[in-house]
């Protein structure tokens, strides 16, 4: 049987999405209480990481269990072993084809910018950062936009042979003091949205122009873009099937 | 000279407003940071304490030193220094007769709830609580409105020779899956608004009725209710002067 759980978590105090030796981390802590209440080993597979500090709403793990469960009082005995950070929001039965990761169409990152007054009680959840030219800013944004290359927007860890991902959508909203840029595509690689958003605030503050993304973007040669956003403002939102 | 200040912070890693030795306190914070600046010692003075994990807007300080100082540069220097859970944000010389505690007129708290949907990002910054009666509950509050002693709504710590206090206004403002409740009053005890919440918050369960608070509201003898609402979701949000 394979069940699909929807969750939300405060990235804050964790090194991370995934499993690391001796670190806090959200698959550490979802594995540990399902193997405590299965009372078996167990491996959750999620839609895609997340870095240290970054949050999500709607964050998407797939396992498999011989028997049947109840989903309802799982999802009640998750929640009350889990951390308070972490949440869990649904649990249901899907088809044994289905795949929290290769299943996911696309998926949706939200950057939250206070570009008003510093607010200590946001400090985790927003990035501060002031005079920024919006405008210019959603202008360069429409470059992402479309397949490209993302070699140099993202890590050297990253090790991956295909560095492609198709942008569907930059999406800017603007409120009060806030600015909100969202981010549809099929889906990102490790750092690939902070470094995307890192190089939009530099153009917001003109210290570089459009023509950095024009550059870098489709760039063979491997000359990663240092410019990276803090996580504290980022979430990934939505995971869709 | 005598300067205001007024500032904002997270409570939820401190153990409250007040100094105390050997524990982390926003007192302890911002003397420490002002010692540093003018090396000297040097006391100040809030419009009253918070408790451990609740959270201030607009709490207001005064403080005195001899020579004239630049504000706009002590700000920038203190919110360098600080901690980015606490933030100034405005100083200005004052008369020396102004007393950031004797000289306040009104105070606001608000208590923020959440009626919807458990959400682990705002843990420390609303209750979750759900299925209130929150009718029965603002009808009930108008029973504190007035001039009452609070003696059995206050902590046993509290040895208050005066325990009446008068509750100008409460206002409960709802919004999609939140409820705040505003408190404007001359001044609170220790813990005094989280009891007013912690009862609310029981009637709005069903479990007592509002003449719990007619029995409990200026009766001389101590008899303390032991209904305490949370310290996340309270919030110091004005001093009146």
């Amino acid at each position: 049987m394979r069940y699909k759980v929807i969750f939300a978590y405060d990235g804050t105090n964790y090194f991370g999405y995934a499993k690391q030796p001796y670190k806090k981390t959200i698959q550490g802590e979802i594995e540990g209480v399902l193997q405590t209440i299965f009372q078996k080993d167990l491996t959750i597979y999620a839609s895609g990481r997340t870095d240290k500090g970054v949050h999500a709403l709607n964050q998407v793990i797939h396992f498999d269990i011989e028997n049947e469960i109840d989903e309802d009082r799982l999802l009640t005995s998750m929640n009350k072993m889990l951390p308070d950070d972490i949440y869990i929001k649904s649990i249901e039965k899907v088809d044994e084809n289905f795949h929290a990761r290769f299943s996911a169409k696309q998926k949706m990152y939200e950057y939250l910018v206070n570009v008003g007054e510093y607010n200590p009680l946001r400090r985790n959840f927003e990035h501060f950062i002031k005079d920024l030219d919006i405008d210019k800013m959603e202008e360069a944004s429409k470059l992402f936009v479309g397949k490209h290359s993302f070699k140099n927007f993202t890590s050297k860890e990253e090790d991956e042979e295909n560095f492609v991902r198709e942008i569907v959508k930059v999406e800017f909203v603007k409120e009060r003091g806030y600015l909100r840029i969202r981010f549809l595509g099929n889906g990102f690689m490790k750092y690939q949205v902070r470094k995307m958003v890192g190089v939009l605030f530099e153009i917001g503050k003109g210290k570089i122009d459009e023509n950095f993304i024009t550059k870098y973007l489709d760039l063979e040669n491997r000359d990663i873009v240092t410019y990276t956003a803090p996580s504290n403002g980022l979430y990934l939102k939505e995971v869709i099937y």
